[in-house]
């Protein structure tokens, strides 16, 4: 028996329609969770052929408002950034819920969104692990890049695993041609999901342009990386250690014809504590219903 | 200013969600050609990432039913054959109308598509070039797939170019594991959009499995393909040069867990000349609107 059930294409990091990051988001949310198998779920997601298909379930905690499972196409992710602020937003419009604090079941535990001026949709990092790696290896991956960082690459794990690396500014960022081939192949040997390499705008306070190269999973640049967003402003929080909250704005997707803007706050509590925050605007492109 | 269209995404050769090869489909129907640009097409195509998106607009000549531009993520296609099924499909909800034969306009000029029992969608090819290659290189391909012809392999020109390689057997080619890397070097260095791999089914007349190895177009395997279910059984009429029409049944698409069922047809008209037809079900999964 088929069941059909909303369905939408949200982009993310835009209001512009084409110009984000797309995710397809399913809604379960009036059928149970039984009704469909995990073997469905991911041959949703080959089908769709995008980043990642999400599908949002009732929650198992009735004080939280959805739980979220995503897909790649290659399989299911405990969390992953743009599919979130996708998912919250179209969890907004299917149900008519207007909240200023949204909370998200996933595989990485309770992620809490906040929503600010009804547009703004940013959610807090619930891991962001910096390990250091070595210099030789550090080179080999600046060699595929061709060009050359300022401070001490660091390799971050917020679920995908990040190598970040700063350059002196956004224009050398932007221009950066990698050898495609050669970074996938040492992703892959390194089980890296790829590297994020950003610059500050030259006389710009806390503006970066970002790009994210994900050849660990395929993907030669990924548009707009919520992930990448995360690792980067945890980067320069271990770069610059910030005494008081600083927000930082991201640019990223103009080498592939997006047009994408990152909202990061790098939070700092009266303890002196950090949490990392990561938002931006979505548009819901497609609207209507999918069979499953 | 945006518009908001219909925007349908069809899985076609089955009659199952998921199942089959997807194609997104978006009714321009309504507005003008003007309204639109080709780069902004383009734009779409990228961001919905599947394979092809049609757009259809209202025909040049009144006597045809649309006109349909097809898009690949890199770039615009003159034809495709699951992309014209599904299309066609779309277009028969999108409307409401119901016949036996549309016409279609579109880059190879106008395709002539039959529709029987208000299900199985076939197209009549406007382009079936069959040509040699040298015994040396078809040699090198051989190796690439790892299996072993039963017959003179040949390049068909269909639009896209297939190179087609008969086996023993069903078996033999739904077993095949072709080295991808190797595969898709040659098919760059040659111009070629991939291998098309056939086996007829044991104790079965007219019954094939076949594979599309779509390496040229970066595309490891096609799960269900319109162009190569023609290019094979163009080859197939080269090799046993039918006297009578003859329908043949083509499956495709159990390795990559799909089930793709495709009705072709070898039709020889009372000259004894040969006209080649592809078609089969169609299913719309994702129904809604997409905003341009």
């Amino acid at each position: 028996m088929s069941l059909k059930v909303p369905f939408k294409q949200v982009d993310v990091f835009t209001n512009k329609p084409f110009k984000g990051n797309p995710v397809a988001v399913v809604s379960c949310l009036d059928i149970s969770e039984d009704e469909i198998t995990t073997e469905q779920l991911q041959n949703i997601a080959i089908w769709t052929n995008i980043s990642e298909t999400t599908f949002l379930f009732k929650p198992k905690d009735p004080s939280h408002d959805y739980k979220l499972r995503i897909f790649a196409p290659t399989n299911e992710l405990p969390f992953a950034g743009h599919p979130t602020v996708g998912s919250c937003k179209a969890f907004m419009e299917f149900t008519g819920a207007k909240k200023s604090k949204i909370y998200q079941e996933c595989g990485v535990g309770v992620v809490e969104l906040s929503i600010k001026d009804d547009e703004v949709i940013s959610f807090e990092a619930n891991q962001t692990i910096v390990e250091d790696f070595n210099k030789e290896h550090a080179r080999s991956f600046e060699n595929v890049l061709g060009v050359q960082t300022i401070t001490e690459p660091k390799l971050l794990n917020v679920g995908p695993k990040w190598l970040v690396y700063l350059v002196d500014n956004s224009d050398i960022a932007y221009n950066t041609d990698p050898n495609y081939g050669n970074l996938a192949s040492l992703c892959k040997e390194n089980n890296y999901t790829g590297i994020i390499l950003g610059g500050k705008k030259v006389n710009k306070e806390n503006e970066y342009e970002i790009r994210a190269f994900a050849g660990g999973v395929n993907v030669d640049e990924d548009p707009v990386c919520g992930s990448g967003a995360l690792s980067f402003i945890r980067y320069l929080n271990e770069v610059y250690k910030y005494s008081s909250t600083t927000p930082i704005k991201i640019t990223q997707g103009g080498r592939v014809n997006r047009d994408g803007r990152i909202e990061a706050l790098i939070k700092i509590n009266a303890e002196g504590q950090p949490s990392y925050h990561v938002g931006g605007q979505a548009v819901t492109v497609v609207d209507g219903h999918i069979i499953l």
